[in-house]
């Protein structure tokens, strides 16, 4: 599809990390953007070879905001059955009768579809891709294929299933997907995991020369435990059996000691927080400030809708500034800005989709529009801090993918009937009780 | 208007705090509602002196989600001016060099105008009330009347400006615009006012026999400065000065004493939480297990936009729940009824409004209907849960208060044009920069 988005205020990302709004066209062709503008230097760009566009849309966005789209950079789609199932429990409970027994039953059919009720959500809050951890990746990857959404899938193996053997035929097959799917190394987590596992899975990581990520220093058991086991915190066990020789990074990373920060200073990784989860399941609130401040890049993630329970890129992005500055008790840090950039620039970049995290010509036109006229958007003093601090999933009118819209103004365009997705998850679930 | 709504999921409130959710119709006739039922029984309700009605509007609710609107138990209305203007700066320099003097400026048709604006946001998120403290209680009161929107005002008086001459002058007026405002007594907070004026106020509070409420123990330094000047909390000293005889309660109630809880306790003192606000102003985590274990009632507040940004009450709800969980580490604490409960009933009890507080036949018609034909709130493993952990502005189709439809499908019927009103609030702080 050739689209002509016009009439628009188009969020540009500057070097400094810092954004400004301009106002012009931005024109998409098959899955890139090719020009933004004024639209008065047209000849230009074709004088450097474009051919003619014959537009199959000329969308006129009426002053409303052309962004990149949200990266939701650690999650778990197809929890979806789970969602409100069991909440309001301990922790342990919750996890050992609830979701693991149910977990258990799941199909590789199931999963599939599931994951396109969770792809739906992400795509009426902004969110342009995922980083998804679950059972049976190639059924996840193909759900997004087909629903035209991009993911990057990882593995959660660990002790209860699965081998590394399993894991690169996961990577191999996601891989050839097409453009929408890929796959980065990646296991459960150290507490669930045997060292002799963990040292299989470094050396596949060093094979294909991926990055690896997996939870990390989630809740402060978790780290207490690791050091009693070993000596070390999980950033270092991790480090010290050679699992990031090609970088990549931690999901939650809540409870980090100083040696944790000087290695993920050391070897680029990413620090991927997940604030709606650490608060419903009481885990505590991640040290933003100091990741920023240290430079430490960073995405930001929902986790999986049973933890969290939504997939609401607002929410998340509200609250990883908010929550630094009750932490810090410093109203002034961990500003708007910041938050902008981990939710779309550096997450893409943890999720290894460079030319997915900036609206800049020959970028894929992985974007969205969000409706500026709408009482929580006014008056606009900032618009970016509108849209951090009281922007809602309402404000969204339009996701695209890879050049494709795929959910406009409340409707969804991924070939599946809403219907028909909903009445499966049900089934899923009904049948598990 | 005469309105039936059938096929509907209808949210009743039982005794015990908790909900179910039945199927049937509810009907309202001109602002309240007549039935809730299976529509097998009309005879018996017409038997009941009903008289036949002819049906303005009969409204086929899908199998969606009726009841209570939310009511929103602290906030400062007209603040909409100042919503993401200076945000991410340390509180003293926000409230001093941005708020203050701009707040200084105000006219009231300005704060006429401002209101307007933010009771748009309201209904979107649900809200069908709100306690509103700001300049100018007659004209906010009035912006609410002429939307068809209910308020109950209350006063921001401080050493800063006004007395209580003029507040018992807007007591009377709010009290006589008719049913949709009301006025409760009230004062900015102890740090801003004198001791001599609170002694007037508490003596206007006993002449007028009312419920008395101010921001209350917000900040650590609020508390210990209060300490400080006269020995006592905040609670204390109001409590001493005679203000809470005819009940009230506090906004924020962030940094409780034992003693503090027990006042409350003993004068049946509402804690009315505003956990956004509490966060992007650094200013602290509520004990709202304390208070939910002595059995204080609580209301829920959005503040005002300045602070928060938005007056959203998904997020206000959401992190009522999930803030105390991080805050007890105890994922268990405080579930998604007990949340439910305040944002409808004991906020409603706490502003006055007893016959707004629930689904029933008798009972004012301010009530919602929210889509559960959407991604976050499916499967339907528990709908309470999925309104409080995955619900968000989007499922609301439709707000209705005193019987009238304010807002449906995204559209405003409040006899305002959404542009003018953005277009007004852009030149009032347009014209202050």
């Amino acid at each position: 599809m050739n689209i002509r988005f016009f009439n628009a205020k188009i969020f540009k990302t500057k070097e400094n990390h810092t954004f400004e709004i301009v106002n012009g066209q931005l024109w998409v062709r098959d899955n890139k953007i090719i020009y933004i503008g004024d639209g008065l230097d047209i000849q230009e760009v074709f004088d450097k070879g474009e051919d003619p566009i014959v537009w199959d849309r000329e969308i006129d966005v009426e002053q409303n905001l052309l962004m990149p789209g949200f990266k939701n950079a650690h999650t778990h789609t197809a929890m979806t059955f789970l969602r409100s199932f069991a909440d309001d429990l301990p922790l342990q409970s919750w996890l050992f009768d609830s979701v693991f027994p149910r977990e258990g039953q799941l199909t590789p059919d199931d999963v599939y579809h599931l994951d396109i009720l969770g792809i739906m959500e992400y795509l009426t809050s902004g969110i342009t891709s995922n980083f998804d951890m679950y059972f049976f990746p190639p059924q996840n990857a193909q759900a997004s294929v087909d629903c035209g959404f991009r993911t990057v899938q990882t593995s959660g193996l660990n002790d209860f299933g699965g081998d590394t053997a399993l894991m690169e035929e996961n990577y191999n097959i996601c891989n050839s997907l097409g453009e929408l799917s890929s796959f980065i190394i990646g296991f459960h987590a150290e507490y669930t995991t045997k060292k002799e596992l963990m040292e299989d899975i470094a050396a596949l990581a060093q094979k294909v020369k991926s990055p690896l990520f997996a939870h990390n220093s989630e809740t402060e058991s978790e780290v207490k435990d690791c050091i009693k086991r070993y000596g070390k915190t999980p950033t270092q066990m991790m480090d010290s059996l050679g699992m990031f020789e090609y970088g990549g990074g931690g999901y939650h990373c809540v409870y980090m000691s100083e040696e944790d920060i000087d290695i993920f200073k050391k070897r680029g990784l990413y620090a991927v927080t997940n604030p709606c989860s650490n608060l419903k399941l009481a885990s505590g609130i991640a040290p933003v400030k100091r990741f920023l401040d240290e430079g430490i890049p960073m995405g930001i993630g929902t986790d999986g809708p049973a933890s969290n329970n939504s997939l609401d890129f607002f929410k998340e992005m509200y609250l990883t500034a908010t929550l630094a500055k009750v932490r810090e008790k410093d109203a002034a840090c961990v500003s708007a800005d910041q938050v902008l950039y981990m939710a779309t620039c550096d997450g893409a970049h943890c999720m290894g989709l460079d030319d997915c995290d900036r609206l800049e010509v020959g970028k894929k036109a992985d974007l969205i529009m969000l409706d500026l006229q709408q009482p929580n958007m006014q008056p606009e003093n900032n618009i970016i801090k509108n849209i951090v601090y009281a922007g809602s999933k309402q404000n969204v009118k339009m996701t695209m993918v890879n050049g494709k819209i795929l959910y406009e103004d409340m409707k969804f365009n991924i070939g599946f009937d809403p219907k028909e997705v909903y009445a499966k998850a049900n089934e899923i679930i009904g049948r598990m009780k």
